[in-house]
Order: C-alpha cells, then sequence, then structure tokens
C-alpha cells in the first residue's frame, strides 16, 4: 500500500456497493471496527481496522473516531441557494408561495453581494448537515452562479450549479430572454463547467416560466454540452399541471413539454413528478431521467404523497432531497424520516440502509457522479461524513440499546439532524466540525 | 400589589385569552417588553415592562431574559410513558407495531425499578422540550402509575397518569381483569388524584384490548369520580376499525362502543379520531369531548391525515399531541410542524397563533384545566417556558429578519426544536436550563 502522506479514519464505516433493495446484503460494506484511509483527498483503501493497520507502512495521521460512524457525504438532488431565507414562509402552496415569498427574495440575487453573502452561509449550513454535494438552482441573475461557484470553489466542495432561465410569468425584473438565457448559460458552463469540483447545470425553471423558444434554447444548450446535467421541476401540484396545459396545449402531456425540447434523458433530474400519469412514469423509465423526491417540501408546501412504490413498479429512478426552501429543513436526515413517513402513508416501507444509499450511493448515480462520489470506491473523492449517534440524551439511550445496524441506522434516520453530524470532510478535509457539548448530559 | 417574595422575569411575553380563530386579536396578549411576575408558584401578574418596573415595590429578584420569549409551559394531550424507548421503532402500521414492538416494551414495566428509571428519563425529556404538563399513558401495572406519580410529585409537575386498562388481545403478562382493573384504578385514583399537582385518568387502552365488562367498569369508575379525565384510542387506523366492527357487532359505531358504557363526555379525550364517521363527530361535538391530534404519530405510522377543517365544521374540540412512541418527536414544537403539514395536505392553513395556542390554553381547556395553566391568567399555576430564537444559525438568521410576531412564531413553529427551549419553569422553578453553547456561531 504506497502512499505519500496518509490519514486513517478509524470508526464503524458503512457504505453501499449499489441498492440494497436490489441486491440485498452484497450491496452492503459495514466494518464494525474498521478504517478509511485517504491520501490526496481521494479514498485509498477501507476495511477492517485491526488487519490493515497491522499492514501500513507507517500509520503517520491516525484520527480516531471510534464509536461514531463514518459514511459518504450526504448528496442533496434538489436545492435552491437563493431561497436559504425562504424556508419557513407561512400559509401557501406552490404557486402563491411562489409569488408571494420566493420572487421577491430571488430578486436581492441582483447583487451580487448579497449573492454572495447567503452563498456562504448556505454552503456552511449544507455542511453542518453532512451534506457535502447539492445540485443546486441559483436565482435567474448570472452574477449570482458567480457568486455560488466562487465560494464552492474555495471550499473545494463538489457543487453543481445553474442559472434559472425564466422568461415569463415572473416579475419583470426577475425575467431573461430566450437568448440572454442562452447565452450567460453558455458563458456559464465555458467558465465553470468542470472547473476544479464545479460543474454546471442547465436549469430552465418548469414550463410555466419558460417560454417554447426558451426550452428550446435549454435543449440546445444540452445538446452543445451533453455531460452537463438538466434540472426542472415537474407535477407538483394539480394548479401548475392545469396551468402548464393551458400553456402547452399541444403537448400530450406535462413531460411532453420538456421531451419535445430534448430536455428528457439521463441527465435530467426531474424535481417532484407527484402527479403524473403513467403514459409519463413510462417514459421517465425508459429515457433514464429520475425523478427527485423532495419530502419535506411535498408536506409544507401541501403538494402531495410522492409515491415510490409506484416508481419501482415504473422501473423510475429517483434521487431524495431537501427542496430548501420550500423544504423546511437542510438535513438530509429529517429528510429521510419524512421519506419514511410518506411511504407509510402509502402502505410502501423505506428500510434504513435503503434510505442511507438513496443519500448517498443512489443520489450519486443519479447525478451521474458515483464515479467520484457516493461511496468509499478506491479513488473516489473522499467526501465523508462522522455521526454521532450520542446528541442528545434520546439518541445516545436509543443508540445503546439498538440491536442491529438497521436499528442503529433507523434511531439516526427517524431521530438524528444536523447535531448528529460530528465532522464533516470535503476531498479528506476536515470542513466542519460539531460544537463539543458544554455538559455532560 | 403586594407579594412576598416576588421573582420578575423580563423579555418579551406572548399567551392567550382564548382562541385567536375565534377572537381574532382580542385573543392574543403580547408584550415585547413585559413583565412575568411570580410568587409562591403562581402568576401575580404580567404587563409592559416599564410601568410596572417602576409602580413595583422592590423588585429584589428580576431575572432578565431580554431578547427571548416566554410563554406558558407547553402541554401535551397524549403520550406513554413506558414507550420512552419505543420511539422510531421500524416498519409496522398500529397493530402490528403495538404487537411486535410496544407489548413487549411495556412488559418491562412490571418491574417497579425500570417504570421509576424511564420516568425520570421521560420527564428529563419532556421538561427539555418545554412541555411541563402532559397526559399520559402508564402500562397495565399499577406499580408503574406509582412510579411515574412518585418521580412526577418529587419534580412538583402537573402530569395526569392512569393505569392502562387491558384485559383481552395483549400477551398474557399485560392483561389485567375488569374487576382487577377497577380496583387498581379505584385504589390509585384515592391515592393519587389531586395529590399535590397529579391528576388521574381513567385509561381504558381501546376497545379492541377490553371486554365490554371492563369498559362497563370503567364507566362505573368515572361516575364515581366524575372530576377524573378519561383517555382511550379511536379510529386510528382502518385495521382497528374492522377489529372493533368485529368484537363489538351490536355497537352502531366506534364512538357508540365508548358511548354506550358512560366514557364519552366533556373528560374524555380521544386520540386521533382520523377515520371517524359524520355521526360519530357530531356525537363528540354534542357530548363535548376532544381529539387529541397526534401529527407525528399519525405519519410516522401511516395512519392518515387528520382534518381539522371537518372537526371545526363539526364543533368538534380537538387537542395536540406527541404520541411518543407512536410519535417521533417529545417536541410540541416539530408536532406542530407536522401539524401543519397535515393541513396543507387538506387544504387547510394552521396559523402559527392557532398553533401555539392549541399547545398551550387550548391544550389545558380541553384537559379541563384552564383555571390553572396554559396561560398567564392571574392566579395561575407559574408553569413557563423561556425560548431561545438563536438556538442554531439558520433560526438566528431567520429570527433576526422576521417582520411581524407570526412570522417569529411560524419560523420557532416550523425550524424549532427542543434547543429552541432555553430554560423551562415549574410552578416559579427553573426545572431545566438548556446547555450554554460551546461556540459562538
Amino acid at each position: 500500500m504506497k502512499t505519500k502522506h496518509p490519514s486513517v479514519y478509524r470508526g464503524a464505516i458503512l457504505h453501499f456497493h449499489s441498492d440494497p433493495a436490489i441486491d440485498g446484503e452484497s450491496a452492503v460494506e459495514y466494518h464494525e471496527d474498521g478504517i478509511l484511509i485517504v491520501d490526496e483527498g481521494k479514498i485509498v483503501a477501507m476495511g477492517d481496522a485491526e488487519p490493515m493497520l497491522a499492514e501500513l507502512d507507517h500509520p503517520a495521521n491516525l484520527v480516531d473516531y471510534s464509536g461514531h460512524l463514518i459514511i459518504p457525504g450526504l448528496i442533496d438532488s434538489h436545492i435552491h441557494f437563493p431561497q436559504y431565507e425562504v424556508i419557513a414562509s407561512y400559509g401557501e402552496q406552490l404557486m402563491d408561495w411562489l409569488n408571494q415569498y420566493t420572487f421577491p427574495a430571488e430578486s436581492a440575487f441582483k447583487d451580487p453581494r448579497h449573492a454572495l453573502e447567503i452563498a456562504e452561509l448556505f454552503l456552511d449550513e449544507l455542511l453542518r448537515n453532512g451534506t457535502t454535494t447539492a445540485m443546486v438552482y441559483a436565482s435567474v441573475h448570472k452574477s449570482a452562479v458567480e457568486a455560488f461557484f466562487e465560494v464552492s470553489k474555495a471550499r473545494n466542495t463538489r457543487m453543481l450549479c445553474g442559472k434559472v432561465m425564466m422568461d415569463r410569468n415572473a416579475p419583470a425584473e426577475l425575467c431573461d430572454t430566450p437568448e440572454s438565457s442562452y447565452e450567460d448559460s453558455k458563458a456559464l458552463i465555458e467558465k465553470w463547467h468542470n472547473n476544479g469540483r464545479q460543474q454546471y447545470v442547465i436549469t430552465p425553471r418548469f414550463a410555466i416560466t419558460s417560454t417554447p423558444e426558451q426550452l428550446a434554447l435549454a435543449g440546445k444548450l444540452h445538446e452543445e454540452y451533453p455531460d452537463t446535467a438538466i434540472q426542472t421541476h415537474i407535477s407538483e401540484n394539480q394548479d401548475e399541471i392545469a396551468f402548464v396545459k393551458q400553456l402547452y396545449p399541444a403537448a400530450q402531456d406535462y413531460l411532453d413539454v420538456y421531451d419535445q425540447y430534448g430536455l428528457v434523458n439521463q441527465r435530467s433530474a426531474l424535481g417532484h413528478g407527484i402527479h403524473l400519469s403513467d403514459r409519463e412514469l413510462q417514459r421517465i423509465a425508459e429515457s433514464g431521467a429520475h425523478i427527485a423526491f423532495c419530502p419535506t417540501s411535498n408536506l409544507f408546501l401541501g403538494s402531495g404523497l410522492l409515491d415510490l412504490k409506484r416508481l419501482d413498479d415504473f422501473g423510475v429512478r429517483y434521487s431524495v432531497a431537501t427542496d430548501v426552501g420550500g423544504g423546511t429543513s437542510f438535513s438530509m436526515l429529517r429528510t429521510l424520516s419524512e421519506a419514511y413517513k410518506i411511504c407509510q402513508l402509502n402502505h410502501y416501507k423505506l428500510d434504513p440502509l435503503r434510505s442511507l444509499y438513496l443519500a448517498t450511493l443512489g443520489n450519486a448515480r443519479c447525478l451521474g457522479l458515483d464515479d467520484r462520489i457516493g461511496s468509499f470506491k478506491t479513488g473516489n473523492e473522499a467526501d465523508f461524513v462522522v455521526i454521532n449517534h450520542g446528541a442528545t440524551p434520546l439518541t445516545k439511550r436509543k443508540h445503546s440499546s439498538a440491536n442491529s445496524l438497521m436499528e442503529q441506522l433507523f434511531n439516526l434516520i427517524t431521530l438524528g439532524d444536523d447535531r448528529a453530524i460530528y465532522r464533516t470532510y470535503i476531498a479528506g478535509k476536515l470542513a466542519y466540525k460539531a460544537a463539543e457539548q458544554a455538559d455532560k448530559e
């Protein structure tokens, strides 16, 4: 094992090789007393601690997280950075919520200083929740995307972001034009896509706020840069769906609006997708696109209960996301807890191994990044999180009586929040450290 | 203003005189810079700080909580203390969840030492969540109720608790008999009802686990002690409802089972009530009984979405409760957040003032205790909570930009948890103090 300046992290270590719902136990790799070896920001090796430590030439930098669980960094597949302060806005469902809270808040991102300030806060919040990669909607402003990427690049986080394309049904100061949105997006791709760990996402907000011309140019852009991802929203809310039907009378359904402009393929992240028809699901499955499931947002905005069983039956891929500011928490743990609840209402079980798979490797696959992040595969980028099971008196007690890894993980998902995140590492470097508790509870 | 050794608490102070959904602004009393005067465990006065401080003879003990919000102690109207460790049990809906997790856990409460240990942890957890009164199910064991009341009495908390009456459809070691349940309950009433701040609740678990003979004796008991409350479960889950129909074929519906034994009146707390018929709702409204709404539990067990609009239309009273261990949090704030989400799915708005009313005076009214707790009315017992709006970076930021009391409260409900509880006072004495934060975030 030849490495230059390896760092060795000892603790319980868990990651996934594949989807445990498909491959069962063989999908899961767990070392109760394990080590993770990292060098130059990459995963070098992982395995059982004792034999591997004996084999190491010079375990120069051994960091002992015994008693803690180490997992790959959490991934959030759908979140809006200019909505950092929109979170917890009272009383409306999607369309009114956009007009009343979101658009006014996004207008402020015309000012690049504001965008920089919020980008810093936003990334702080992601890291303290153990989220190391997110697919992010910016505002309509090119400079806001610049601000976001600058802040992310300085932190060396792997982030995906795009300028919102939006040329109608929004306040005038938030509207671009088909041409300007194309040009701005193109310039941002040229400058930022694969610049360090930053990646660009072509981002038409949704069918309601884009003219056919704009969607056509979004499709053209993806044709020109086929390794960029695409993100948009679909079938979140009944009023939205009715409005789309009115705006695109020739389309056979909501999905078809995007499809006819080349925006539905394996790089496409379709936010929500709660009320899709059988035809739409069949076509999504066939295209390889995925649906970004946003549990806390779907409950908070009263959008509805996404039926994961139906998606599984159709073979549709899905990721899990917070959708802040429609979502109510930056924590992927709390997001998974509400995902479980939605599944319970739909009489479907989301087991904790599957949940954690979704928030790590599953999301990495949906974003086309599983060759770089989402697991501890050798050569992957060393984004990881150290979990504190005992951050509150109740989680401590529950953890001490847990009889299996399943129980430990289900406690973590059901009762955990940002306090469960003890350390967050970005490419092998410590990027967040929880405050030590002042008292001994 | 004559008091012996008054304590004076300064801060923003909020409480309710009545239901803001009915009486609007006149229901709400808010002093942005207020004081609360407490003496001998009782509320003496409250109002604007400056004029009242000037008037005070000798403000001997002034505690400055400026920048914090002081509200009446939160009330939880439905919770199971032997399920402290059942919280976050994976994968089942009501009937299987009872058999697989709950009944085994409750069996351990045969041992009074275990009951004492958990009662202490349980009350610790309530207080750190700002809950100062709860209506509590114990286990079937008389000694577990004794343990609970002993621990509560030592802390001087106002708690309501009862021995579960359960004589069938449960493991043999958890079954009593109609006679033993009557005798044990009666002895507990004689010893504990109105013993200090403790109150007894007649507690037939639900129709499935009680024979007609047992329900008849529960009704008889309430006739003998009409100032005790009654608590049971109703219409939480479709399988449960079908089973009740089978067990009580002569009853016209689920409610009628309880009604025919004199268990439905203004002292009755009916847990859940998600799937009630119009007739049942009408009869509940007429009886003055109330439904205990348990949002996190109803989602976690997949029971369904209680329609508060329908309850309001029928004039049915309701309280709000955690229902731990079916519920996933001891926090009434998180409970109110999920209540909001359920209302959103039902296209009904639960505004933050109404929410906080429900968790304080509203719940006190449902429990028949609004002459003692739930508001800062002069002479009430001084159970109160001091709120920290800035417990996390996000809540701090959101609080600093809030433009109204409504926004502050909605932030608190949507983003808050146990960390928002800065201090909890029981009858004027400090009973919980949050750990100071180790770092300055």
